[in-house]
């Protein structure tokens, strides 16, 4: 708990108060751990934690999680603890009595809680409501402070540096898998940094056309292309970061499409300032894609917002309206995926500034070959 | 898809027919990967499988993940894409009207399906009843086959080893984060190993006390005792292994623990055979521990199964009366937490076989002096 917990959760009070949500239900992960600090984790032991309007934060946890927990706790709150033996009925029921649950307007998670949570909330608090609490939740986060900011760029750089020692072994004959590995304890080596549970994306030759290759047994040709998409944190912060490389030299179409989208991620890039809509962002990128005759083989959104989560908001997306603002970070990640050929992808990591945007992630864009 | 996701799928369909279960809805995860091999993920776009009763696996997945599920599929199945623009709304709207969902009896993961998912089928099938799908599924799961077993013994090998090398490192002045590295780095040097998403635990002196007690940077002193929970994958199967080292002379009460609960670990493994209730192990582990004077400090069930989870059936809980089965993997892991002193606890994995048990794990449990 700091003193931007407490901010946190003062916004959180009037956030809840303006949308008239008597309490916040959440579950272990990221607005947890943006609340409270807290990191713990979901099983089929139960752990959620109330936050009612005008009250302090309750907790129903399991009993040998309450030691972790209490040690990171600053705020005012009430534990209910229960045993493996127990179940965790009664401390519902004691929850259930204390703050009198029934017929409240709960907000959740629904991109986060699962119906077991939700079947607990549902059996303990008789004609409660149940809304959407994922808007009011991103719209605290989407805008960064100052520390977050901070660990943002600290991801990216630990990031580059991992791509670098990467690169370097980037060669004929060496697997997806074997550059993976390299990119992985080129991570593990470095203070502060962990890696998160998706599994690294390497995607070489004809495998380029699938934007979520992971990474195979397929060794690296001559004339490939190399897709490599890498995402770790660093204190709590994500980075994500693609390159494509080229290994000996491509063939013509290949390095055409390089070039789309490299000039599609710098169009896309030059027009971000507070004001504008985030839709915007995506037809910049996707109008040089398209005016160049590949706009069907750009098949996803041109990014996505990042910071304790690798996808929150904002959704850079067409039909997205929503204003650009000083402090937000997303990713800007333009690609070309052609059946059978391959594909590119260039990913970097923008924070919007006063008066346009900086881009946090500095590795070349030109077409490196190796 | 192989010859045991074809087996397992028939028997998906029997135990649907015998439950009434209309539907079978899945999110990525364990589920989806052992009824298919399919390993998505789960994010802001919906990705969701339905098993509907005699007909074939039908997935709504984004336009973008396609080509890694086609790749990787080999059943007959039909795929509702959806572009990040569209949304998946016009997909769902298809399959509720190719698969006439309204009205149906849909299983889903209470343990994994999140209310956005829960959200969707309710919206695209009106009067449809949603009951909790994990009994049937963990049913399914609970016997091994063969080709699972050989995954579960390579990842204990596996996991040892790296206890080996992280032991070797155990001694005053390093921090726990530095072993909780040691024995990462040796984990991802590991053909075919993967790290789990979980924190390792890495427990020193009094931060022993805490069950679940985070790797911190908390130096091992002359006297600690070190306890180490470490989880690893291999082929998609988990490993979770626990081990207690003494580091230089602990003191006279620290040592009683230790030789409780190494009895009570082999008093647990000594009576596991088929037919046995999984309650009863959790007693024989528990029986020592009471006799001792510790009851109060054993605060955890003595074991859960693990396969392509760190946690699923059989649950090792007084109050489970589930009759062992040949062929159920799960771990023994009696431990005593006593705050301000330390902790213990020793944690191994077992098959159930036709007469007894096997122990997969080697490690040694006497208390080694590092």
């Amino acid at each position: 708990m700091t003193n931007s917990h407490e901010n946190r959760l003062k916004r959180l009070a009037r956030a809840q108060r303006e949308s008239g949500m008597d309490l916040l239900a959440v579950v272990p992960g990221a607005n947890l751990r943006y609340l409270t600090g807290l990191d713990m984790h979901s099983s089929e032991r139960i752990t959620l934690a109330l936050f009612p309007l005008g009250g302090q934060p309750v907790f129903v946890l399991p009993g040998l999680e309450a030691p972790r927990a209490e040690a990171r706790q600053g705020i005012e709150s009430s534990f209910y603890t229960y045993t493996d033996e127990q179940g965790p009925a009664i401390a519902f029921r004691q929850v259930a009595s204390d703050l009198q649950l029934e017929g409240k307007v709960f907000g959740v998670e629904n991109l986060r809680m699962r119906v077991f949570e939700l079947r607990q909330l549902e059996q303990h608090a008789p004609d409660a409501r149940f809304v959407d609490a994922d808007p009011l939740l991103s719209g605290l986060r989407i805008v960064k402070d100052k520390e977050e900011i901070e660990a943002l760029r600290r991801a990216a750089e630990v990031n580059e540096e991992c791509f670098r020692q990467m690169a370097a072994r980037i060669q004929p004959g060496v697997t997806e898998l074997e550059l993976a590995a390299v990119w992985q304890r080129a991570a593990l080596g470095s203070e502060n940094a962990a890696l998160s549970d998706l599994p690294l994306i390497v995607a070489s030759g004809p495998n380029g056309a699938s934007p979520h290759g992971i990474a195979s047994s397929r060794r690296i040709q001559s004339g490939d292309l190399v897709t490599i998409d890498a995402f770790l944190l660093v204190d709590g912060y994500y980075s994500d970061i693609t390159r494509t490389y080229a290994v000996g030299e491509p063939d013509e179409e290949l390095k055409r499409i390089y070039s789309v989208v490299q000039k599609a991620n710098a169009a896309a890039r030059a027009i971000i300032k507070p004001g504008i809509e985030a839709q915007e962002v995506d037809r910049a990128a996707r109008q040089v894609i398209d005016k160049a005759g590949y706009g069907e083989y750009f098949i996803h959104r041109t990014g996505h917002g990042m910071g304790l989560e690798i996808h929150e908001e904002p959704n850079i997306v067409e039909g997205n309206d929503l204003l650009l603002k000083q402090g937000m970070v997303f990713t800007v990640e333009p690609g070309i995926y052609v059946p059978g050929l391959g594909g590119v992808r260039i990913e970097d990591n923008v924070l919007v500034t006063e008066t346009g945007c900086e881009t946090l992630t500095t590795l070349p864009r030109e077409l490196a070959r190796l």
